[in-house]
């Protein structure tokens, strides 16, 4: 039962995702047909440099002119695969103002104004599908929007950025600082010339902030995301790491609070036992660890950047949009309906890790620890090492909220006695 | 825009998973509601007890006639968590012809009789969903049908049997024999008394026939799956494995052959890498992993069974198939079209660990390497160790056929030299 008029998309973008994307729908057609029940077409590619030669695709459909393109009203999908802000958001809009469904990468533009492109689907009756926005290739939206729809997730642990596990990975396996092992990201391709938004953790809150929303099915914006990077991340914190049988990843965690009432979102460097399933996820690798109440531990794997593999996802999201299309219908749209308020990165209860520089005399740990307890925060264990009168001290504490950490390490750099705060790293997954 | 009148949903069985989904329906039934649009009722339940009390199920929803329980005509939706083949066939089908869309738990049933139940299906217009039958909790179907939809999958291995993976896992981490280890398994729960399906292989290769058919488009019955237990592995095996680097994992294997041409299912223990994702899998725990052109390598991991998680996986394809009623549509239903041939395991390309006893004289190793020539099966390495004239030689083959291994064993056999062939393993995931 092939319907034989071809469903038509318009892909935005031909980079190196638009241009794979491309490909596939060339030399899979006649998969693509059989799995969605009608042909699909390449009807429009939008590129901003007309003049380079794309191997594959008709010179007659490549224009610069985007929005002419998605305007045209006879489009059913547009794929959007520029990224940014603008102009994809106006061309997004514009999409569905003009009857067409809309497969989108774009995890800045989801992440700042998911709710409004929503919003804006559902008007016109539309689809807007994004698995390829978070963790590549990885299927996670559609797991979490649809097979856990029955399910209650309390949290959401995400290696999501690949860059920066390469390089804590490199650091875990070879001793190398992050300088070092920034370095060979850059060389071998897996850290862009600028590499601020990875290892500042703009892209995991970007990710962070979609996940929480799916999760939780709350709105959470790109602003209620606390965001630590892993510049400061060194060779002794992970030594520090394995004497706790632990390694240290860039997480992105969403977390609805024990009493169920409100989420929080946040991306920083952690601890986790190498017990953990996420602390083997190798190189540029990345995985989405979910915790339910029903379902109990799952774990998504895979690679979360490159041409092909987001290439996969806009592709399954392709079918998806194009099967709906043909029965007239709409998949799952945005979930906010709990509106759980999002709690700030204060009242985040976890572990934590501080290292102290400490003058090396009797009393200075009872100082510390009276330090620890006027502020509530409850010590689980402490190492002391000496050396030429300095002494470091590992102080490892049981649950407590961001808040009351934050408080205790105000008092402790004001001791005489504590010469400087080395680091203070969360300790998760246990 | 919420709908009131409630869907109907009928629960056939109401044992450890069927429970589970009852109670999960009336206590995050705002949840549920919200997700699909329209409330979800409990309109009966099937049992075969009645007198067993059943905390929260209302005694009046509760009946031994399950047949006139999906007759009603006015059921929604059925939920088929008796498991077998029969009465659960005849109800499904039954169901289909009175407008009931079905999901289902049933490996057994969808591994032997898929075929003419998605037919039903979709003579009637119905829906058959089935994400709980394979890996429990973990969404698999779905990513497999769905997210992977635009993309080429060719290769699934997968611990998809928790027993199997615990009595491995347990071997593996202390050195225990397999009788020890099941033992073990039996005491903790989860080893049934009769542990038959899971350690011959029966259980995960019902899973195989159901993720060969998703993963390649065609249909592969339970009959096309090739099937080995995991009775016989030994401590030597492990030691043997760790020697290598591996350890010893029950997989389900569906592979598309290198020219694409067909495909082959099987169930049996391997060696993997230790560095393979797989190889981490601990405990009763289930991961699959899936090699595709595009997305590359992805894995998906979590609990393989238990009440609650399977409970789960029913009520992610629950809230999907209400809401496809509300839209007059249905999902995606079988997809066979690429019929491809189902190759027998003779054809299957791997590679071989072999142990075996021999004399201890010179010459044995010449005549034993003349005779994996003879069959064309290329070595890799030997390791020859001697002790009181007997001596024992480990060899590892490159990549050949089942059939030119099989007939290399059995010249094997015939040496004069040759005491006894004392382990053969297919080595995976390289």
């Amino acid at each position: 039962m092939m319907r034989t008029r071809p469903l038509k998309v318009a892909l935005l973008g031909c980079g190196v995702v638009g241009s794979e994307v491309a490909r596939i729908m060339t030399t899979h057609a006649d998969d693509l047909a059989q799995r969605i029940g009608a042909p699909v077409e390449l009807a429009g590619v939008a590129v901003r440099r007309p003049s380079k030669v794309r191997e594959g695709i008709p010179a007659d459909l490549v224009t610069t002119d985007a929005t002419a393109l998605v305007k045209r009203g006879d489009i059913d999908v547009v794929v959007e695969v520029i990224g940014g802000i603008e102009p994809a958001r106006t061309l997004i809009t514009t999409a569905f103002e003009h009857g067409a469904s809309v497969v989108s990468a774009n995890k800045a533009l989801l992440a700042q104004d998911g709710a409004a492109l929503h919003a804006a689907a559902e008007e016109h009756g539309r689809d807007l599908y994004y698995e390829a926005a978070v963790a590549g290739a990885i299927p996670l939206i559609r797991p979490l929007r649809e097979s856990l729809a029955g399910d209650k997730v309390n949290r959401v642990l995400g290696i999501v950025n690949g860059t920066t596990n390469f390089i804590l990975d490199k650091m875990d396996s070879t001793g190398a600082g992050y300088q070092e092992a920034l370095d060979e990201a850059t060389a071998l391709g897996y850290a862009e010339a600028d590499p601020t938004a990875d290892v500042e953790g703009f892209d995991a809150a970007a990710k962070a902030a979609i996940l929480a929303g799916i999760a939780f099915h709350t709105r959470v914006r790109l602003d209620d995301v606390y965001r630590e990077g892993m510049t400061e991340v060194t060779a002794a914190d992970f030594r520090s790491a394995k004497e706790m049988g632990c390694t240290i990843k860039l997480l992105a965690i969403c977390e609805r609070a024990a009493d169920g009432g409100s989420v929080t979102a946040r991306v920083h460097p952690a601890m986790i036992p190498l017990s953990h399933p996420l602390a083997s996820v190798r190189g540029a690798y990345n995985a989405v660890f979910v915790e339910s109440d029903a379902a109990g531990q799952l774990m998504f794997y895979g690679p979360g950047a490159g041409g092909s593999p987001t290439a996969s996802a806009v592709l399954g999201d392709l079918v998806a949009v194009c099967r709906n299309r043909l029965n007239g219908a709409t998949g799952p749209g945005e979930s906010a309906y709990a509106a759980l308020p999002v709690s700030p990165m204060g009242e985040v209860v976890t572990r934590y890790h501080i290292s102290l520089d400490v003058a090396d005399k009797p009393g200075v740990l009872a100082q510390v620890a009276t330090v620890f307890a006027e502020h509530g925060v409850s010590i689980d264990t402490v190492r002391q090492q000496g050396k030429d009168g300095e002494a470091s001290l590992v102080v490892v504490t049981h649950r407590a909220s961001d808040a009351s950490l934050s408080g205790t390490v105000e008092a402790l750099r004001k001791l005489d006695t504590v010469r400087g705060v080395a680091s203070i790293m969360r300790v998760e997954g246990e």
